[in-house]
């Protein structure tokens, strides 16, 4: 971590940047500012940090070897985040060597926490926070294309609380003979899962998880009825023949964007090598994530789990919170959000979908609600078959570059409007932004 | 396991014994035979292979270093069932040493694929039961002391049925955020589970799964009252509070012995390693063991829990039988039985349980319902803490040469009822058996 916060670091002063590592309680948040003397300052949030890669047997190019194959860039992090930084980096040299200054101040806040949950990033934005007030707002990390090829811009995203449950008996693992009689910590935590869903209505049971949902807007259900999700080519991607409970339409995008999510996100308990072995396990434990929609909040809803737990019974499953965050949400009208939308149809057409959030987490609260800046999202090179978090994550070549190309046009665009006022007041000729 | 093989036979031949490698659809069948020109002839069932060490890091000694420690060798199999097995090699050796034969001819049958529910030792029973035809009986593999550390015989196993459980869902590991809208094998996968079993009852929801279970006889439970089980040891060792359902006494040990299990060996999905991981799993896996009574079927049970799912709308979730075995059970006051309590309470002092049968599996239904022979366990090495199948597998040095004792003492009983039925015709002196 502290290897890859000096490379990020070293890229940034390549620019010309001037730049800080901000030590946290935990891993560093390199921080960059560059002032071209604009009006308009704009905020670029990113993350160096990446999700682990196993299982490592299911990539079929070293996870970290960045292999170049058929048109697409293999690696871990390359869509999910360590890509989209570098277009960042790379758009903003663009403008340099092409026009010898950026078209706006640039702050950019990368972090090395955001797939644990940034859980310090909050002492940055307390320390930081004056240097980015006033911006225009903050281009979020993550994004790209859809299963039909389409990018999205967004402007929220949901919240998380990710817990671990663990169930305890014996101090041992046992022969399973002794089943018939010694607790079995697999069979307690299942009935602990079975406690917090119903399955097949895909409904979480925990007592108050749905109070603070917060309805989407007339505007917003608009954008979804305008944006249908490409489900042929989604459920084709997956391999699956149906969404959850058959949902279609308006009805599955309201639920992807726009209701809360309770998810095991793994179960280990003794044996899970190929074959037998006739074990009763000393432990079982599960880790549950909860995405969370405005205007949820995630400290409330991890104490809402244990008191479920709690009420049915389950005092000994203990319970820890890996992972808090809450959701954001930015107006899908803003002036950074339309900009980006111009941007984005200035460099791949109109066929540009705009939706009010997506359905990923990210610590956008602390800029937004926090900082008052508002945040845009989906300026990013990743697309419906990016394996991300998975194995075998990727993205095209192609799409790389388009996102060079977007956020320049961003940039551009931003400047633009500087210079349309200073046409205004001057009457003088604007030269056109260059294609990043 | 080749190598084992090898070993093995090696250490059979080293005795003087005729040796065959059995080859098996799996691994090979030791067989070794040591005829001593005496009336009866006595068989040892062993097997050379070993359950898995892992997990790796809980182990305090190397699993394969047979590290002696305070009084114990800590070893993978030094137990179950290496250990054993050489105590019956050294049995012998002391008879052919100290009384230049052995008292009764011996058949050594070891096998490779105990722990994996000896799949193909039929192909043997059936190809060499001819030459085991007529033994006195069968001395078991397994054995030890109990909480109290009294030695237990005991004739005959559990059987069992072992099934992996399979649900699946998207072609890949998803992103977590779209678990809104896409299936997760793990939901699946803890219904499934739910399903099968009544938690709070410990009871079995398979229909039919009990309709074979043949209650304890008069004789069965008066062994049963006779030996209670080492409660407050055995829940002190596992640091339990109670036994399932807070089962005591004679409740307890017909649940241990006489009703049938349905345990979860294991269970994985998703991420397991440290903190977190968003991932919405592509497949979710549970191992099921069934331990049997009789007069309950292995492969009748696979298919009522095949048709239990099935029934309550679970077809989408795949089921492997990995394992079957049958239970067996001998006479409690047959002639081996008798002999090898007798020859334990030469060896150890009066205070010898004999039980009917123990809790664990072993594939004696096909040495006693196939070929007519009987069985006795528990003239083995173990102890209560020997941490079966667990990391930290352990035998006290002293139980080891204590099993070769009884092994030798067995022997020379047996021995000494020829020698009887001789004096008895001849009116000649009888040597006493040498304490082996």
């Amino acid at each position: 971590m502290a290897e890859m916060a000096h490379l990020v670091a070293a890229r940034l002063r390549g620019l010309g940047a001037s730049v800080e590592l901000c030590p946290t309680s935990g891993h560093p948040v390199v921080y960059g500012e560059i002032d071209a003397g604009a009006p308009r300052t704009l905020v670029f949030y990113n993350h160096y940090d990446v999700q682990p890669p196993e299982p490592l047997d299911e990539w079929t190019a070293p996870p970290f070897g960045a292999e170049i194959r058929d048109g697409r860039i293999y690696a871990r992090g390359v869509a999910d985040n360590k890509g989209n930084l570098l277009t960042r980096l790379q758009a903003t040299e663009c403008w340099l060597r092409g026009a010898g200054s950026v078209p706006c101040n640039l702050r950019f806040v990368f972090e090395g926490e955001e797939e644990i949950g940034s859980p310090h990033l909050e002492e940055f934005t307390h320390r930081y926070g004056e240097r980015l007030k006033g911006a225009v707002g903050v281009v979020w990390e993550s994004g790209g294309k859809d299963a039909s090829g389409r990018p999205a811009i967004s402007c929220g995203v949901k919240g998380i609380c990710y817990v671990e449950l663990t169930a305890r008996a014996a101090n041992q693992d046992l022969h399973s003979s002794q089943a018939a009689i010694v607790p079995n910590p697999a069979w307690r935590l299942v009935e602990a899962l079975h406690a917090l869903k119903d399955v097949a209505a895909d409904r979480c049971l925990v007592g108050g998880f749905y109070d603070a949902v917060r309805a989407p807007t007339a505007t917003e259900l608009a954008l979804l009825r305008e944006n249908p999700l490409e489900e042929q080519r989604m459920k084709a991607n997956w391999g699956i023949d149906a969404f959850i409970n058959g949902l279609t339409g308006l009805e599955l995008s309201t639920k992807l964007l726009f209701q809360p999510t309770c998810t095991i996100c793994g179960i280990t308990s003794g044996y899970g090598g190929p074959g037998t072995k006739t074990v009763l396990p000393k432990v079982a434990r599960a880790k549950i994530d909860c995405r969370l929609v405005p205007d949820q909040r995630a400290t409330d809803i991890a104490a809402k789990i244990r008191a479920h737990l709690d009420a049915r019974g389950f005092r000994d499953v203990g319970m820890e919170v890996l992972s808090a965050e809450n959701p954001s949400q930015s107006p899908v009208d803003g002036a950074l959000a339309q900009a980006a939308l111009a941007a984005a149809r200035a460099t791949y057409g109109e066929d540009v979908r705009l939706q009010p959030r997506g359905a990923g987490t990210g610590p956008m609260f602390l800029f937004k609600e926090e900082l008052g800046l508002d945040c845009v999202s989906g300026m990013g090179c990743g697309h419906a078959g990016a394996h991300v978090h998975a194995p075998d994550e990727n993205v095209f070549v192609e799409d790389y570059f388009g996102t060079v190309a977007h956020v320049g046009r961003l940039l551009g665009g931003l400047g633009c409007a500087r210079a349309r006022r200073a046409r205004g007041r001057q009457g003088g000729d604007v030269r056109s932004a260059p294609a990043a």
